[in-house]
């Protein structure tokens, strides 16, 4: 997505370092940090140095397979209690569980020897990075056949390069209809309280050259009755299709299905969980204050102020029109048609 | 509502000026402006440093009393130039016009000579601060009937002392509820992009020792299974109920709706426009971009991003419960029940 001058990405994996784009700087600094250990993953993840469902999976298991690099005494046990502090690192996202419930089975399988777990585990993390990335890109493909020509997308949060390996989940399918020489109009939502959409979402679109409008989380309905579709990305997806997403999602799909709009989840397979019943189960991640009292480090209003800062919501699958997924648009009912594609 | 030792107060008007409190810089400082010229008061509307549909009503009152000082040539046809120039400060708040056509017919009343001119327009002046005082303690009493002890109450931007001559409109119920001994949580929005609720709502709500939970403006869907009862302000109201308020209202409303909990819109008759038949006729004062683009000083989007900023929207009749006015609440069929009360 990047510009030849500038040429960002978000993350790389090279020579037993994983290389960050920190996006709490964005859009005003472009600044890399080299991370080593995976304690230095796991605290970047936290800060939201790195985020994006998909891709905190991907460099979760690219700090399992740093981690392998050391070997101390009890090296299996180690690793697997290293895979369990990686896990809990953001407790929404099922996909960082996902990622690293692919490589438990290589450090309990005995017949990869001590040896040979380092290099396997990097091998599979470098698979999982690309599997991911493939399925960006045919996302995008089935996605923006639903897109038609001069439509206004609207979508919250940040799903593009920055989120995601490859181009995207809901930002991947706007990519993809723009290459197909779709004239679209994005109203995208700033995202309160860390601004993802502001800051990262609109940097994209400006560096892709897409039309974009942004607007207030307040503005959703004062603009609804002009979108065509609601596009919108997911940390974890339950067996009916109730979904968490950012913060905002639920009132999102709310302002959408009271005009008719049709509201999209885009998610790959990794944001499923298949282990739980619906979104009741699902742990909503709820953050410090100081992300909604203090703008930098200005006070925005009285400090004894109460706070409650969840990080998602749940939207129930009643209002979602359909789930895009990398096999296919999955639609209503839920409970039955989630099941026939794993 | 302030607290002896802080003795805060939103405005005063006594010696030929207008003394207010500059709420541009709430909560972190209470500064008081003097304001002696029209000109200076028409600037602090528009600036925001007095704000809240009723107040800048009787500050636009005040600002045409205050230009009946200089006795110009042609002076009444100056009077009307000033009157018109107030109120196209800010074009959807009605209680600016409404206010100032009060004053009309004194300038355009022969029999009042121009010597006895401005005694007569700072003593209507008067007269519509003291009645709008009277109808908020009115409005805070028949409002507070509809709240139990224990209820939860989410309201958005601020619509107390800061933005009403008396205790305010919603916050003014709050208020009275509060004092006649119920126990109450508040909800209070932030209010993107100036954030009014957190600086202005949570200032008043913290100063009046009544529990709140701030929240984001994209919270709305997470809570609202959790409220009783919502409660906002109105900028300007149709002849069949439609309300422009805050931005932000239209989606809260929406959102009401869906969870099946009471919306009422709490406001004067100074706030009612008769002359419009529905929403549709209400003209949307669009704000400058920098509103959203910077955050004090800090660019939160790439500079060339395009945006959109509505400072209000629009409710559909259908989606309010009723209107708490002075004189009673309102309720659907409202196009047959507002005609009824003038």
């Amino acid at each position: 997505m990047s510009t030849k001058k500038t040429r960002l990405f978000a993350y790389r994996y090279k020579q037993n370092q994983l290389t960050i784009l920190d996006q709490t700087r964005l859009p005003n600094k472009a600044t890399y940090l080299q991370l080593k250990t995976y304690q230095q993953i796991i605290a970047a993840i936290k800060e939201l140095k790195i985020r994006g469902a998909p891709l905190i999976g991907v460099a979760g298991a690219y700090g399992l397979a740093l981690a392998s690099l050391k070997k101390p005494l009890n090296y299996r046990s180690y690793l697997r209690k290293v895979a369990n502090e990686i896990k809990s690192a953001r407790p929404t996202a099922v996909n960082l569980s996902w990622a690293i419930d692919r490589l438990l089975p290589i450090i309990n399988n005995p017949k990869i020897s001590g040896n040979e777990l380092s290099g396997a585990l990097i091998s599979e993390a470098i698979k999982i990075e690309r599997t991911e990335q493939d399925n960006s890109y045919r996302i995008g493909k089935i996605g923006a056949q639903l897109i038609k020509d001069n439509m206004t997308i609207l979508t919250i949060c940040n799903t593009g390069w920055l989120a995601v390996p490859g181009i995207g989940t809901a930002l991947g399918i706007i990519y993809t209809a723009h290459r197909q020489g779709k004239n679209l109009k994005v109203y995208v939502l700033e995202t309160r309280p860390l601004l993802q959409g502001a800051r990262l979402t609109a940097f994209e679109l400006a560096q892709a050259k897409i039309p974009y409008t942004l607007i207030t989380d307040s503005m959703i309905g004062s603009v609804m009755s002009k979108v065509n579709v609601v596009l919108v990305g997911a940390d974890r997806i339950a067996r009916n299709g109730d979904t968490a997403n950012k913060i905002g999602t639920l009132t999102l799909a709310i302002t959408a299905h009271y005009y008719q709009v049709p509201f999209y989840v885009v998610a790959p397979f990794s944001s499923f969980d298949l282990s739980i019943k619906s979104g009741k189960e699902i742990i909503i991640e709820e953050r410090d204050k100081k992300e909604i009292l203090y703008f930098q480090n200005h006070l925005i209003a009285p400090k004894q102020t109460n706070i409650y800062n969840p990080a998602f919501d749940i939207t129930s699958s009643k209002l979602i029109t359909g789930i895009i997924t990398e096999k296919g648009i999955i639609y209503p009912p839920y409970i039955k048609n989630i099941r026939k594609w794993f």
